[in-house]
């Protein structure tokens, strides 16, 4: 018996509806079944309708569904903006925010044959306060953030694809804590227009999936190019085991996970040797803190300005107050350091295809509405290289935990052909 | 007898509001007056509600003005976001589009003092097809693009100060054109929340001033940093002259004016050398055009997909055409070019404080709805390096023609204090 059509992979509904054996509607439907059971628990969603969903499937059906995701449903984190929804980028001084059209990557989505499903929810501002989302896999756990609602739809089976975004972990983590496929592209290949800036230093897309095919299908449409099939890897891989200098804010079974996955991989053939951090690159964090400060409290003066009681403590004590109080000669200098590393970057990683390294410090917090995750792994948004977190291994709670893989900035394609690989040999 | 309240200057206004010897609503009506009498020749505004300007000015006279701008009255750019006027990115796609919040350099703005008068006409998305406004100096001809309405604002003395944007040279040339002070700020220092995307990889905010004291003082509340004064030259400047790879393109009067403007200055103790450009350099206006068009062309996959027929020939043709045709790879490599020529631009500026350089090809050409000018000199936008535009040469037709002051990147602070040593040299 075939898989409920909710859980198929985007590739699978995509080729399915193209050759006409299965309908839009159906699909659509599978989907909304899914999250009609299961919202009242996970709270994925910050905007779903269900029956205007299925009137644009029943409309596509008609119209005759085309396109590489063809009658796919998608979600998109509720600080994307598009015609038909609201977007509130997740607090209540921007409750029943009504854009008047798509984002560009909604746009794209839509051309390319997807269907919305809704908004999916957000921290406050894509920033650290918690929204409603529960982890699917722990209902007591954080789904990670800030895409929580996007990574939680993915992985509970509600869409096959969803639209995230990244300003320091905010795909890579909750990917990691909901057990999918986490993916940030190279900075700079996606268009921003219609989603929320945040710190347009490091901002980009994000997208969550269940499959490598997936991630990489999505990607060429969200980049507006022609889907290029993933290619297979034909020589063995050089993969640069990467502990970083933050190994220490892992947890025992995590990098024991590491430990075993880079041995599986040398096992399958790829050379893997370990690869030590420049160091430079323990400056990255801090300038990471010091950037997206400092832009972030000058991106929301209007909401600092006129609603400075509706912003929570956390984002009021944490960023806002850092970047407040933050001088130009500062930011200027975190700047800095963000540029040589990633010139430092582009030496370090010319001989591997692609770093192993972790996506997180370990299995999902309990807590789902204190706080959504330690952010120790930001560097690799600061370096502004392509990233793909794998749901690999188990916690020692039975939780999902992520490897993430690195490549060299524009290298998003030969990503996807190794990760495709590693994510073979390690779930064998 | 003092100049009317119009033609003072955005410091002046600040000053004698801030001590209480002017109030926002004399300013206010001031520049509303000149509004009246000369806006159905000049066109510079897309939007602008009188009686709603002089409520907010007495109303800020109650609640009593403060900040570096206190009682300044400005115009933006109608791409620019505020919750309180429509902003309509020059196209009827748009019509009435009504934001909801301020974009973050009108919040800016506001917190500082300032008094938003009205949204001020763009071309066709920030592109090339012109809109409405004609060149006060004369009515036949351009004030320039795409920042057209902004450049004429304040050229013609209805506001102090305005905010454009630059993608190309659309801070710049209009400038240029007008006879005004343009100022294009090192990339990444603004924040453009708010601000309709055009192409991320090069587009900030840019400040039309009539002086450069405005200018610093307005760059400060852009950036949101207390303001700081501009500093006196102490030694001699070191200038270098560029010509460019296009000076073939610079009408022969514009040529002269610029060599005899290094004479002098050189006369008036500033050490002027020839530079030459990096050969790399000659391929950044290809560069340039290739990341534009892929951006643009994604970035307006909603008005492409759904409003195919209002978009104008030009743009159809021009950047969208471009872009549609361009793949991954060749935005990539333009996207390459630029860092290197960055690079590699640190180290040609190293030896100097500034360039003196074209700001456009020489006088603003007649036909106002033809064109808005050729761009050649978007190389320096290409680099992320700040620049000014002073108003310091005529053109054969006795209209003005600016010279553009290059520094290096995040040198804007030096920039403001040569250009302000230059203007006065070159204007006495």
């Amino acid at each position: 018996m075939p898989a409920p059509l909710n859980e198929w992979t985007a590739s699978e509904i995509a080729t399915a509806v193209n050759a006409g054996k299965v309908t839009c509607e159906a699909v659509t439907r599978a989907c909304l079944d899914r999250i009609a059971a299961r919202e009242p628990d996970v709270h994925a969603w910050a905007y779903c309708d269900a029956d205007r969903a299925i009137a644009a499937a029943k409309e596509m059906d008609k119209r005759g569904p085309k396109g590489p995701i063809a009658g796919v449903p998608f979600g998109v984190k509720d600080i994307i903006d598009s015609e038909d929804m609201p977007t509130e980028w997740g607090t209540p001084i921007h409750r029943g925010r009504k854009p008047e059209r798509d984002a560009a990557c909604v746009a794209l989505s839509r051309k390319a044959g997807g269907l919305l499903l809704g908004k999916a929810v957000t921290t406050e501002f894509a920033n650290l306060q918690p929204g409603a989302t529960r982890n699917p896999h722990d209902l007591i756990r954080t789904p990670g953030g800030s895409s929580s609602g996007s990574a939680a739809a993915v992985a509970d089976f509600m869409v096959p694809i969803a639209i995230g975004t990244q300003t320091t972990g905010s795909t890579t983590r909750p990917a990691s804590f909901c057990g999918i496929i986490g993916y940030r592209p190279t900075y700079g290949d996606m268009r921003l227009h219609g989603v929320m800036e945040a710190s347009g230093s490091v901002d980009t897309l994000g997208i969550l999936a269940r499959s490598v095919e997936d991630v990489a299908l999505y990607r060429d449409v969200l980049v507006g190019i022609p889907a290029t099939p993933i290619a297979t890897v034909e020589r063995p891989l050089r993969i640069g085991f990467c502990r970083t200098h933050n190994w220490d804010a892992i947890e025992p079974s995590t990098q024991k996970s590491l430990e075993e996955a880079a041995q599986t991989l040398a096992g399958a053939g790829a050379e893997v040797r370990d690869v030590g951090m420049p160091a430079e690159f323990s400056g990255l964090n801090m300038a990471h803190r010091t950037i997206t400060g400092f832009e972030f409290a000058r991106t929301f003066t209007w909401e600092i300005e006129h609603h400075w009681n509706e912003i929570s403590d956390t984002l009021r004590g944490g960023r806002l107050a850092d970047g407040l109080s933050c001088s130009l000669e500062t930011y200027h200098e975190a700047r800095a350091v963000g540029e040589r590393c990633r010139a430092a970057a582009d030496v370090a990683l010319a001989d591997y295809d692609i770093l192993l390294t972790a996506s997180a410090f370990g299995e999902a917090p309990v807590g789902w509405n204190a706080f959504v995750g330690v952010p120790v792994f930001q560097m690799w948004t600061m370096l502004h290289v392509p990233s793909i977190t794998l749901p690999v291994f188990k916690g020692p709670n039975g939780m999902p935990v992520g490897a993430q893989l690195v490549a060299k900035r524009n290298g998003d394609r030969g990503l996807f052909a190794a990760a495709h690989w590693v994510h073979q040999q390690l779930t064998k």
